[in-house]
Parts: structure tokens; sequence; C-alpha cells
């Protein structure tokens, strides 16, 4: 269809993200660098569209598992189109694709017109997926599925999820049902309970209510649910494995209270209960090419179902500073997308 | 040599120390009560030697794993002689034995002059091995052994150790030495590291010293120390594990601080560490019976050597609670042992 490298097509200069310093929203600047070129092994990414993740807010502050030399531009997943190519086969396969893809793991991000990454950290789009919805098909529907086949994995007959409500809490919610595995949705605000009602959740437990830990163990002990899915850590990661059966095992993924996991020693020592991590970049390195590849084709077409992602806001890069601010304060509400091309839409 | 049962030599009535309520030293009382009779594969052993540990001053506050029903005999392992048996190949073949045994997992303990266990749950003597060192032949030994078993499981190359002073800590030290198997041990209190370093320990750090944490990242580092062993629970299990290699593993088993393990979720999520727990009982249950007998066959060869238990008081059952008091107040000078006959020697 197009060949493998279109320079015409790629201007001098682009407009693109920075941080600064790892205060948060407040250190980001928009600027005009120079557009990167793709070495071996890699593509150049027109950015359409790039969300902002619980994983940047943690970033941008200097929290999250790696710190990038500064400045630097943020952002993990994006989708766009292929534009250029390094040298290698699958670099040239890419070639005028339309992706959805992963940020490098050393160097700048996605949230800029134009990115630089390598070609394994791309999934070529089929032509019924939409770039929009694509945006967002590694960070959080990938966790979904790793996580989920945690638990298969730990043989648990059902698990139970803290901050259920959440993008990511929704799409276990949903994956979960159609493979016929139940979920005990733990929320920390009432409204939310509602909420994943209204959206087929059947079992929603406030855990700011003061009969949640008798719940949580009846309910647990009903169900067999002997994983966990916790993105808050704090208190309520003892809480949980506290209320679940022996043998139990939470998998520690997020720490929205930004607190440390309090314990108890005795669900370790007498319960033998355990506490495991979860992190997506380790769980894609470790996974091999063929597994990623299958992985992804499902994930595609669950894209438009129990994949899908809801979209409340597609910000221009210079709103990105107040879109940040605005996901912090609530993240209930579907994801705030950037959309480089929004105000300056490419030819 | 002796008959599998000689009820000539049991009297009616012992004297035995009952908890009365999980208050602690307080709710102990020595008492008058039936000398119990072996059911089934159960033998009745006259108590030579019992001691106090870590386990029980959980127990009888409540605390430990398990709450047995009031009054209760506490006490989890002791020494003695085989008078009576009840029916069964294995409880016939330890009459008039010695022996070391563990307590029933329900109903009474070893705090008294006599005592009905499983035939199951004792262990034959050599003779060469004496009733006073096999008194604590089950509980500290055979967790020393357990843990480095799990660490060579977990393929660590050496090992952190919290508590490292303690009886346990420091059988964990010699046997460790033996395997070859370096270990980093941590105390709490600067005149311990002495004590664990004139017992031949080469690595030993003061968790209030300044600069602990950074030592602890550069000898775990270079050392491979990927799993821990912690008696201590709170703040030290995450800052441990915080200071370890990628990939570690803390593994606890008491909780000495009384307070929730507090873990960086850091550590969980960006870097795969993970925490468990560990408990004697889970461990002796889920082993064959074979299992068990080859690993009592080394600990006991090993009693008088990696494996010696210090006796720093023998006590009689009416200073029991004065020797639990003692024994919480201080921990690292040795045993406190109880022995029943202490102030009425058997005939």
């Amino acid at each position: 269809m197009t060949d493998h490298a279109e320079p015409k097509t790629v201007p001098a200069t682009m407009r693109a993200l920075e941080l600064r310093s790892y205060d948060g929203a407040d250190s980001l600047a928009l600027v005009e660098r120079p557009v990167p070129r793709p070495g071996a092994g890699e593509v150049l990414v027109r950015v359409a569209a790039t969300p902002i993740n619980p994983s940047d807010l943690m970033f941008v502050r200097g929290l999250y598992g790696q710190k990038k030399r500064l400045p630097v531009v943020p952002g993990f997943e994006a989708s766009g189109e292929v534009i250029a190519s390094g040298s290698g086969v699958m670099a040239r396969y890419l070639s005028g694709k339309r992706v959805a893809c992963a940020a490098p793991f050393d160097g700048d991000g996605t949230w800029a017109e134009f990115m630089v990454t390598p070609a394994a950290l791309c999934i070529p789009l089929g032509r019924r997926t939409e770039l929009e919805g694509a945006a967002s098909m590694i960070v959080n529907p990938f966790t979904a599925w790793a996580l989920l086949e945690r638990a298969r994995h730990l043989r648990a007959k059902a698990v139970v999820q803290t901050a259920a409500a959440s993008a990511l809490g929704r799409m276990i919610v949903r994956l979960a049902a159609a493979r016929r595995v139940a979920v005990v949705n733990v929320v920390r605000r009432r409204e939310q309970v509602e909420l994943l009602k209204r959206e087929g959740a059947e079992h929603v437990l406030d855990s700011t209510a003061a009969d949640f830990d008798e719940h949580l163990l009846e309910l647990s002990a009903r169900l067999g649910a002997t994983a966990a899915f916790d993105a808050v850590a704090g208190e309520l990661t003892g809480r949980i494995l506290r209320a679940m059966p022996a043998g139990s095992r939470a998998v520690v993924y997020g720490a929205l209270s930004q607190e440390g996991c309090l314990l108890d020693p005795r669900s370790l020592i007498f319960e033998g209960k355990a506490v495991e991590g979860f992190w997506l970049s380790e769980w894609l390195r470790a996974k091999n090419v063929l597994g990623k590849f299958l992985v992804a084709r499902r994930v595609e077409v669950l894209l438009r179902s129990e994949l899908k992602t809801e979209v409340r806001a597609r910000l221009p890069l210079e709103a990105a500073a107040e879109g940040l601010r605005s996901y912090e304060r609530e993240m209930t509400g579907g994801k705030v997308l950037l959309v480089p091309g929004l105000l300056r839409p490419t030819p």
C-alpha cells in the first residue's frame, strides 16, 4: 500500500508536552521540538490520540516505577499512523499502518504530535477499529486481561477488586462477566455503588459502610473469591485480605490512596495469604511475541464491547495540564484524551 | 523393651497450668486435674521439659493463629517419656520411648506434668539426645530448617533476617553458615550486633542506625539476598523489602512489633517483590510422614551443634507466669524452660 518510508510527509518540527520537573501538572510545558527520527527497528507515529491514565499522574510526580531523565515527553500509550520506519522487517511492515502503540521504556512518550517507538510496541489495527478507541487499547485492556489471567492461574473461582468504578475496574467487571467469573466490587463512595449496579455489576460493596468487612467476608467465602486486584493500597489492602478466605492472594497494581499497604501479619502467617504486585510493563516484557500478538487480537475485538473505554473529554495539547488536574480530581467519569491534531487538523 | 501400656505408673491426677482468659500471664493458674487418657493413635507423655516460645506469648494473649476453647493448657512443644499408648501401630511403637512432641492442634498443650498427643506429632529420640535439648526440638529447629528450605526453593543466594538475635535467629545463622548461605542479620539494638558478631555472624545491621537502609541495599545486592525471614513485622517488613533486589520475597513468620506490615506499593508493583507468611503448623501438616521423619533425623543430629538451644532458666510450673513475664521483657538471653518435675522429682 504505502512505501516503508515517506519522508515527504514528515515536518521538521512538532509540538510536544515536556515535563521539566517531577512536580505534577504545573511542570508541563508545551514546546516546539524537532520531530524525532526512527532508528533501527523503530517507527515514527503521527499521534492521533493519547490518554491521561492513573500511571501518568504517578509519573509526572516522580512516583512511577521509573523516573526518566528530564526534560521528557510523558504519556504511555497512543494511537496513530506510522509515517516513517527505520530498518527491520517489523518496522517496515508497519509503514503506513494505523497502530495502537506504547511508549518506549526509555526516552520520550506519547504526549506529542509525533513519537518514535520500537515496532515491537506497536499493534497494527484492523479496518473496523477506530483510532480514538485504540488510543486506550494497551494500558487498561491489557491490564484487565492480564489480571484475570493471573486470577485463573491462581485458580480463583471469583475475585475481589478495589477501585471498581475506575475505567479499568469497569472493564474487569465486563470481561469477568463474559467469562462467568464472579467479581466482588469494592468502591470508596456510595454513588459508585449505584453506577456499577446500573452497569450490571452484581456485587458492589462500599468500603466506607459500617458492615463492609462483614459483608466482604461472607461474600468472598460464598463465591470462593481467593484473588484480589487492588489499585488503592493503604489500609484497604489488609482489610480485604483479612476478610478473604485462607490462602487468598492480593495483587496490588496501583496506589491511589498514596499510602503504604498495611497488612495484618496474622493473615500472612496463620491464613496462608500473600501479597504480590502487577506491572504491565513487566508483563509485556516477559510475554513472548506470539503471546502478545494473540492477546492483542482478542483485545482489539473486545474494544467494541467488554474492553470499550468511555471518553469524557478530548483536549488539544495546550489544555493538557488542565486535563491532568481535572482527571486527578475525578477519575470515575471516563477518560481524558489528548488529541494533538484537534486545533490543527493534519492535511 | 517396655510394654505398650504401663497403667501402674500413671497417677490419677496431675498439676497443670490453665489459661483462663486471653489476657496474658495473669490469666494462668496452676491447677490439679485428672491425668488425660490417650485415645486411638495417641500417647500419654510424662513431660520432662517444655519451653516458653514467642508463639506462647501470642497464644496467651489471643493473638495466635488459633484460639482454643478456655480453660486450656498452653504450650506447643515438650520432651518426655511415653508412659501409655492408645491403639495403633505408631502409638504402640512409641510406648516407653523418650520423645520430643508437639501439642495437638486442638485441646490441651504441654505446660503440665502429663499430656496426650497424637503419635504422629512425636519424634522418638536417640540415646545420645538429652531430654532438655529435645524440649525445644520442634518449634525453632524445624522453623529454621523450613525457612532455609523455602529460601532454597526461592533460589535465593543469600537471605536477610530480622530479629536475628533471637534463639531462632541464631540457629538460622549457624545452619545457614553450615550450608554456605550468606545471611544479612538485622537486629533492633546495638548490643545485639556485638552478640551476633561474637558468635561468628559476618553481616549484622542495626535497624536503628542512620545508614541502615543504605547498608542493607548495598549488602543484599552484593550477596544476592532475595529472600527475607521477618519475625518483627510493622514498618520493618517494608523497609527491608524496599532495600532488597528486584524480585525479592519476604516471608513473615512472627510479629514481635505487634504492628501491621507496612509495605511500599512500589516495591510490589514496579520491583516484582512479594510477601508471604510461614506457619510451622501448616508446614508440618502439609509435609508427608516420610518427609517429616527425614527432617527430624537431621534436626536431631544438629541439636548438639547448629540447632542447639541455649537455656537461661529452668522453672517449676509454679513460676510459669513469672517466667513468661521475664521472657517477654528480654527474649535474647536464651530459652526459659518449664520443668514440671523440678520440685517434685519423678520416682
